[in-house]
């Protein structure tokens, strides 16, 4: 019913009563008009407003604005996210490495000697102590047993498999639900203004791949990762990629802007990490010609995630946050800076 | 004047020449009509009528067609093609390697020694029989000393000026101007039914892409290549990559499907090369679930390009011909199948 038709009915008794509906219904209409243009306009919503914010849209509107002293033409619009603690949560211990200690379980009766053996028996016993004392070369070793030895189509649904079910003990939510809400906001604010948005991370490329596309809108060929060697044989008679258990690649620290000039062949104007492992992407990052933005994201926020920098065993951010102040790169705050931390915040 | 006022101007003593005027009009509309129709429906004008366009547009038409046995999402429509002799001229020597000898000249002052030093002396006195003998190990010795011991964008500035300048001594052409005209239309006919098109190559990644963009449509992130190993340094200061003599992946062979995996992190749909360094790229991507379609171009046009097959020192094809009866892969024929060959022939 429209609002001529209600004072017509109500005729000239109703008179007052209309206009007060027409008020209340002009307010109401004020009210919804300014709320879906603030929503149309405001591209990060779970970003708090202040400084950081502003730095993303004027760098934004910079690079994108034509015939401005900053446009970047958009096949030169490269952005590139870390991962582990950037994208998604990292603490207390690496989504990936859960996944490896799960896969030890599961092919524990294929290997009764792990019964015995180090780092095996450590994660079968669930004793990180014994486990963390094996250092780098148990982690390895771990990783390749749990990582080759099968083609590539059995490893993406190992791992898609897994991240499609477990659940955080925190979070009592998957792991590719527990993503960072003003990143997704971020990525497709980006994407929106014609960037190409990639992964680099020092996560295993093939793990990450089957969550990207779903929970990033990044397709498999945007994810630059670290990756074991596979090689093309004959299997069964049918041709077959095999996982083998040799690093093939790290693409952590000064590995990140190699693996960005390999994959993307172009060099990034915007990079954001969490970690010291991000220091040499947000380097090379920032000696590129032009405008360009490196951030890094300080874990403060110990009561909605975790809080963690300087001398942490996962996402270890000390020089990082030193060199952020020298070199002009934005560090973004959790605690402040973020309204919102993991979707699930705005389900319930 | 639209033909009704026409007739009324006219009168009476008009009407056969309106009459005649129409049918002259109508007759013109519907050449005009045709000629747009046919240029609306035939994405692949530089493939002749027959078999092998049918397969072509047969496929395409099968995996886009929404509902269809055959559909396959947006997303995984994943098309690999070869870059030296299937969407450039290869013959009779790559045209990187072209380059290389073109950067031993001009590198060979800071060099004396290369004077009388194989490989590089054979380079510097033409003698291609002399450069034969060092074997692969030679030409090794030649791509290092031209392609490593320079930062990214040095190279990658090298690379651009050669493929910009350069001319082939038969075609008077720059080499990315002998592109395959037939190729391009198919890399846009696929691109159009929203295919991802890539470039898998045995040729060098950082070569080839200041090329692909303008001359395929095929952006930067899009080459998958063979590679030397790059290192992250400080040089004068300021972050770098910098290239070394040492060889990171090469991308031929069984190598093809390993880069497939490693970069686009998808089994490709269509698969198209041209020499016995294809097959592992067609097996693989023939080896997939679903309609897929591999395809081989067979250099037989001595006249218009060159004809060159089983014994070629170059884009050998031998075992490929064989493979392509027993495992169904379309051998494209370029002298009956292409009506044009490179673009210039459409602007003589």
């Amino acid at each position: 019913m429209s609002l001529i038709n209600f004072k017509h009915r109500l005729g000239g008794r109703g008179k007052r009563m209309a206009q007060a509906a027409g008020l209340l219904l002009g307010s109401l209409l004020f009210v919804l008009s300014s709320a879906h243009s603030a929503a149309a306009t405001d591209p990060l919503p779970s970003w708090s407003e202040g400084a950081i914010k502003s730095t993303l849209t004027e760098f934004v509107q910079a690079v994108t604005e034509p015939g401005g002293k900053d446009f970047v033409a958009p096949s030169n619009r490269v952005a590139t996210f870390d991962n582990d603690g950037t994208l998604w949560l990292e603490y207390p211990i690496y989504t990936q490495l859960r996944f490896a200690f799960t896969r030890v379980h599961e092919l524990a009766p294929q290997h009764p000697e792990w019964k015995t053996t180090m780092p095996f028996k450590a994660v079968l016993d669930n004793d990180m102590e014994a486990l963390g004392a094996t250092g780098m070369k148990g982690l390895m070793e771990i990783m390749m047993a749990t990582h080759s030895g099968m083609t590539a189509p059995e490893f993406e649904q190992e791992a898609a498999a897994w991240l499609a079910t477990a659940k955080n003990d925190r979070f009592k939510h998957t792991y590719p639900e527990l993503v960072y809400q003003p990143q997704l906001e971020l990525l497709e604010y980006l994407r929106a203004n014609g960037f190409k948005t990639y992964i680099v991370s020092g996560g295993g490329i093939q793990f990450m791949r089957p969550m990207t596309e779903k929970a990033y809108g990044i397709p498999p060929n945007q994810v630059v990762g670290s990756s074991v060697v596979s090689e093309f044989q004959m299997k069964d008679g049918k041709p077959a990629l095999v996982r083998m258990p040799k690093i093939n690649f790290i693409d952590d620290k000064a590995g990140k802007p190699v693996g960005i000039y390999q994959h993307i062949g172009q060099r990034p104007i915007l990079a954001f990490g969490n970690s010291d492992g991000d220091i040499e992407m947000l380097q090379y990052t920032k000696a590129g010609e032009g405008r360009s933005l490196g951030l890094l994201l300080h874990h403060t926020d110990a009561v909605r995630e975790y809080a963690y920098d300087r001398n942490s065993h996962v996402g270890k951010l000390d020089k990082g946050l030193d060199e952020a102040a020298a070199s002009g790169w934005i560090l973004v705050n959790m605690k402040t800076d973020w309204k919102v931390i993991f979707p699930f915040e705005l389900e319930d």
